[in-house]
């Protein structure tokens, strides 16, 4: 027999697993959709020159390509390369500023490791300006990050917002623009390591011990965001860079606070430089207080030009992305998300015999009319098997139809969990599901 | 600059057609649920050896496949190809009957033409029996068809049932199982022919006179369903499979109408195949009234052996499929589908000028709060731009915040269609809007 397991690298999960994936989707989707955001979608598979425009090196060679017939085909890596050819495509029948949200799955033909996916979701949404774009857009992110996490419920979390002006300005300020790329890496990775091996990293790379207390006293900055901003301030730091990114942060806090994000839901983290050449102002990530090994679970930021290899407009914008195909199988391992077995139906019908089914049938499809979702147990098996099916789909309650039931013009709600057992009018059956939901 | 449209035979909408669309599968995987089938997803990647172990002929030639380093991948081409390897995978942790939808896109490599698309929307929902099914889920099928549709609002539909043994069980009777294939594909396209030369094609298969004769009546049987089929019953054939054919068929329509079908909506058509294979009992299509042209826009039936390529199981089922992205372009062909441009937004926000942006955006979050969508215009713009910029999204109502609605403690509804204006109090506007959506 062939192997059926999916190839490494794929998700695939069972139907309880899923039915949790697609709640958490629809959360993400709904979130969008109430900051109104309007969904769009594209190919997966796009002419390799149009996906290849921009990329090169290491994404290049993840890409999965290939020629059918003559035409060179591939597959999307990520949903910003095909909203820059989409916004470009049909800028005439857009209006700007551009509310866009897209969640859909991306691929990458990467060697599979660990939280590593070929195929995974990515829930993005941007807002792209034509010309300019408000920095109010900047702000309004965190708003959107802060509903959905808070709606998901998997624990308190962290927004951390940047400006990559403050990064920039900082290394200009430092007389270390050479090594720039290396000490992004280093001040990324310093919370893995202890506060003597950061500093000799700084002095690997080739700063010199002035350059060294300067980047260690910037990374070091604490406190609440009022103060971090207060002593980012006092650094006294005069390049027009710096200041103009710490403006444009004290401006975004405003307004994030403004919006209605508490404090405690966000910070501002210097540290967070989200790569070295998309960004350009803000930037985002987003953690897990209880796990901060997972990482940034919510990433982003402003870009000065979204679609240059495709229009002479300028595009900027702002934006996030969840990659929720990680997040999820990092939940699970965890132990966070709820998987155990349980039906998409509210309830079971089930006709005692073949006698009943036309009644039980009926009883079913006035409950479906209340807008409860109903299995109906249709196969002529024994009482036994049925009530096997109701306890290992996992479904909440059992409808019962015998003869009686029919007599009396009822059914009998049995609760899976309980054993509890009540007999009400066909009527009313669809307000008692609903009441001990 | 590159061009940035997509490849032929995929489709990408515009933010108003994604909207409709989004709709329509909405409603689809609702009714599923509502009809207590689980939702699965599959990887669109699959071994080639797993996907193409049933296919061949034309299938093959149509599938995207390549070499990723030494493995042979493929993309998927339908859902029941994954259901078959998903089912025999996870068989031990499934419950039977196991329902399971999936609604998601499939990839086929065609020649592009008018109604072919290279990526487009399945919509699955399949029932899988353990070594037996109760042909009473064969009934339930139409019953969600006839659901989806008429929520669709697409309007009047026939949802068409046949049996595949009444149709073999014929060809027997008729001494034709040799030219069977032949037979079956001149029925098929009887519609399309006169009665002239339906009778020639008959002919020209090498039927003669009196298999002419048997097969002009057998296609020619019309009426009400009862009808239909008492006169097959009339037409005194003893073989065994088209008796047990027909007496499925008789069961299915029974049962089709206990579960609450109303004969307005569908009808027995001895001319449906659905091809030479896979189906082996019950088959459905179902068909617009006014646009017959369109062909069949949902059919399916019942197979013996869901995954007889991946198990020893004995799997049979039933399910039927929406192509829901051929149906979407041919409906929006039609001008039957709105695609007006509107926003997913109930309502925009506009703050007249900054100084009022801190209230309107709270403003925005108490009608969030209230289950509402809500867009903030957050540009500093003339008062012109931001009026055009709601008229554009095509949103219904306008918030309006100036000073005015401020020292009010209110804020001033308009009707984007109408101009109508009002002022209301913030904790007002939710139900304001509700009750003019």
């Amino acid at each position: 027999m062939i192997n059926t397991s999916v190839m490494t690298g794929l998700m695939e999960l069972t139907p309880a697993q899923q039915l949790e994936f697609d709640r958490m989707k629809s959360i993400i989707q709904e979130e969008y959709a109430h900051f109104g955001f309007t969904a769009i979608d594209t190919p997966v598979l796009e002419r390799a020159d149009v996906l290849l425009a921009k990329a090169g090196g290491e994404t290049e060679k993840q890409i999965y390509r290939f020629m059918k017939g003559d035409t060179d085909i591939a597959m999307r890596f990520d949903l910003t390369v095909p909203l820059a050819r989409y916004v470009a495509e049909h800028y005439g029948s857009l209006v700007f500023p551009f509310r866009r949200s897209h969640i859909a799955k991306v691929y990458r033909g990467e060697r599979p490791q660990k939280g590593r996916y070929r195929e995974f979701y990515q829930c993005d949404v941007d807002v792209i300006g034509e010309e300019t774009l408000d920095i109010a857009y900047d702000a309004e992110l965190p708003r959107i990050i802060y509903a959905i996490f808070t709606r998901l419920a998997i624990g308190d979390f962290t927004i951390r917002i940047n400006n990559r002006k403050i990064l920039s300005g900082f290394m200009k300020h430092l007389g270390a623009e050479d090594q720039s790329a290396a000490l992004l890496r280093a001040i990324d990775k310093k919370e893995k390591l202890s506060a003597e091996a950061f500093l000799d990293e700084l002095r690997t790379i080739g700063l010199n011990e002035l350059q060294v207390a300067d980047v260690s006293r910037f990374t070091s900055l604490q406190g609440g965001t009022d103060e971090i901003i207060q002593n980012l301030r006092d650094m006294g730091i005069s390049n027009a860079q710096f200041t103009q990114g710490l403006d444009e942060l004290e401006q975004v806090v405003r307004l994030v606070r403004t919006m209605g994000v508490p404090d405690v839901a966000f910070t501002v983290d210097v540290s967070i430089a989200r790569g070295l050449d998309y960004y350009t102002g803000t930037v985002f990530e987003t953690t897990l207080n209880e796990y901060p090994q997972l990482g940034s679970i919510c990433s982003g930021g402003r870009y000065d030009d979204l679609a240059s290899h495709y229009t002479k407009k300028q595009l900027p914008g702002v934006g996030v992305s969840i990659g929720l195909t990680r997040l999820f199988s990092q939940l699970v391992e965890l132990g966070i998300v709820n998987t155990d077995v349980r039906s998409v139906a509210d309830a079971l019908v089930i006709p005692l015999s073949d006698d009943e089914l036309p009644y039980a049938y009926r009883a079913a499809e006035v409950l479906r009319k209340e807008g409860l979702c109903i299995d109906v147990y249709l196969e002529s098996q024994a009482m036994k098997k049925k009530f096997k099916y109701a306890d290992r789909i996992g479904v909440r309650y059992a409808v019962i139809v015998g003869k009686e039931e029919v007599q009396k013009n009822a059914v009998t709600v049995q609760d899976m969990t309980t054993g509890e057992k009540s007999v009400v009018s066909v009527e009313d059956a669809a307000q008692y599901l609903r009441r001990h939901q």
